[in-house]
């Protein structure tokens, strides 16, 4: 089997996990706490929006056809501010004072500015004809009441928390957090409170792991470090199938000690991908084992991270409930020629620089994929096509972000 | 004084927060717990990294004059896995076979990869000449001990958490995260949870603002709706204001029924500027109150968000320890024609779509700014320039995330 580019591999695992999920398991939360999470079930409008007539400016509702000439002088039957019902209905030469936010009464069809008027006691003269339906938004107009707004498996951003609360959602039924074990593997592995020997290193993996599981919906669960023993690779392994999903960091790149793939294979994972050819991150294993998906991601810090946030995390959306997993590649121009072989898409930490019409990328150089703290300065990664070899400064080039 | 324009609007707001910033309140938590906060003390290397010369491959570890010519048979004088300490040294003609993110032996200056070997017992023909350096990362050549990692004000996204575990930072230190008071005006607003009357609304601003100021680590407090009475609206503001920041939510669109302002002026507030040239959201206070800075948002839904994304996150980011606090602009090629005229810049709900290489931009079409139910169908903002009238379809333009 020839490795799959990283688009492939994304499509892989999510027919793969598609295959494998049960009904979504829901559980209800408010709405604060729903912000984040994957909506579990359609969410249809309560009632109308606007639920009437709503002015959108301070002024002065009429029938358009009243103001057709101007200055036209009306008679001014009241008043209805926002939070008010509207108390009135127009007859042809009369106006209603209305606040933005306030209902419009009967028969208005628009809304004139209080800028365009002159006040005259019970009297108004307009100075603006206006069309019909201008500042006032009908009933109904944005949403019927019934309509589906919402539908189960969209993530809750802040547009759509605004939308829940608009139509009544206090409490929110949404997908369950899905449990995502992390195992990190190799004797030279240690805890991050420990102070390791000069040829041990830390588990950063882990807590990196982790981290990008909790920005996508998913709740981590980190394993002690696995050491390079059959016995107790195989324990951790079972244990971690237990969770929804088991991530392994180190311990897949085909080297003489490496044992998961034997314990995987004992334990009789079907594999349905060992590489992709993406940049870091080569060897890279998607497979199950009975009804739980497993990855075995590289070890090396930056390969962890790229390759999680690349193809993994497909995973961790879809077993969340959430019905799509995108990437979203922006492009910016480049500060600097690139140069590669285009034999793999190259994921490279890079620094966004500038903002608002004059963004600018350039790769934040480091020694390799373990070097931690040249990727911490990137904010976004560069994606360097395996369809290109080179770009000159000022071309367009894909980032995502990191 | 004559409206400004956003950037501009975001420039005075990070001055004069920055103005009023104290020192930084601190406070220690686990390095799990980090991510998404913003660091509170800059960070050094504990050691050099990598602690030693580590193996980038598996293979065999050589001196590369050895191997200038091949093929090449070397002496095999052990093995090093990762996890270990390197026991050995190299005379010309030795070598050491050695694993992934094992210590090179002394005298080692580079590792041919186990594919380009041939292994006869204690002998190793090596059947590829190297560059010296290749394949075996030199100690201290990413990062040396006591080298500045991370700054203070720096957010701590996954990248930022496998540098701070990599170099042993099982706790961090963190800013405090400022408490920002959330005050939605008006007797048309009503709570969520309450089934409104055809004139009322439900009081979304505060959810979808609390939702905008969680993720950016500041803590909303939402405080009950203000009514339009002056006393009741005096009470909530001088509450709001024992907050680190508080954002009001309507009630400033010069109407004449509103309060906010007469409260704000009777309370010695120094407002700096009233209007921003964007749409949605014209009308946009900022001010302070004694060392309180305060927000007057326009109250449509849609106005709220984005005059609080485009303008007043720049307060919760700095407020929150955030040394900057950018917008990350990206472009994209639009769907189809746009047009406006071109005296405001525009923020407009819309939805990206594809991905790599061919993200397009359409706008979602909605009733107005209060058409929720469209604004939470986009999944980014449209960014159209006052300094552009019109676009063909496949033109670049500015998008930003939702």
């Amino acid at each position: 089997m020839s490795p799959l580019r990283f688009d492939e591999a994304r499509s892989v695992v999510f027919a793969r996990v598609r295959e494998m999920l049960g009904d979504p398991q829901l559980e209800t939360v408010s709405l604060d706490e729903a912000h984040g999470r994957v909506l579990g079930r359609d969410v249809r409008s309560d009632r109308d929006y606007p639920p009437f007539n709503r002015s959108a400016r301070d002024g002065f509702a009429v029938i358009a056809a009243d103001v057709a000439q101007v200055p036209a002088e009306l008679e001014l039957i009241g008043e209805t501010r926002a939070g008010e019902p509207s108390l009135f209905a127009l007859e042809p030469g009369q106006t209603v004072e209305i606040m933005t936010g306030a209902p419009g009464p009967r028969n208005a069809d628009a809304v004139v500015m209080v800028e365009h008027s002159t006040r005259n006691g019970p009297r108004v003269t307009l100075h603006r004809s206006i069309a019909s339906g201008r500042n006032l938004i009908m009933a109904g107009s944005e949403t019927r009441r019934g309509q589906l707004v919402m539908s189960a498996g969209r993530r809750i951003g802040y547009a759509q928390t605004a939308l829940l609360g608009t139509v009544g959602c206090a409490e929110v039924t949404v997908c369950r957090r899905p449990e995502i074990a992390i195992l990190s593997t190799g004797d030279e592995v240690l805890p991050v409170d420990s102070q390791p020997e000069p040829y041990q290193i830390r588990n950063s993996n882990a807590h990196s792991l982790a981290a990008q599981i909790s920005r996508r919906g998913g709740l981590p669960r980190i394993l002690p470090v696995a050491r390079d023993r059959l016995d107790e690779t195989r324990e951790l392994i079972e244990d971690g199938l237990r969770s929804d999903l088991l991530i392994l960091s180190g311990g897949v790149s085909m080297g003489k000690h490496d044992l998961v793939e034997e314990v995987l294979s004992d334990l009789g994972a079907e594999i349905f991908f060992t590489k992709v050819r993406i940049q870091p991150g080569k060897p890279l294993v998607f497979g199950r084992v009975g009804g739980t998906p497993v990855f075995g991601l590289p070890g090396n810090p930056l390969s962890t991270m790229v390759t999680f946030e690349v193809v993994a995390s497909v995973a961790v959306d879809l077993l969340g409930g959430a019905t799509d997993s995108p990437l979203r590649f922006r492009g910016a121009r480049l500060a600097a020629p690139f140069r590669h072989k285009p034999v793999l898409t190259r994921f490279i930490g890079a620094v966004l620089e500038g903002d608002y019409g004059d963004a600018t990328v350039r790769p934040e150089r480091g020694q390799g994929s373990g070097d931690v703290a040249a990727f911490a300065r990137a904010n976004c990664l560069m994606v360097a096509s395996d369809a290109q070899a080179s770009w000159d400064a000022g071309d367009w080039i894909e980032v995502m972000r990191l």
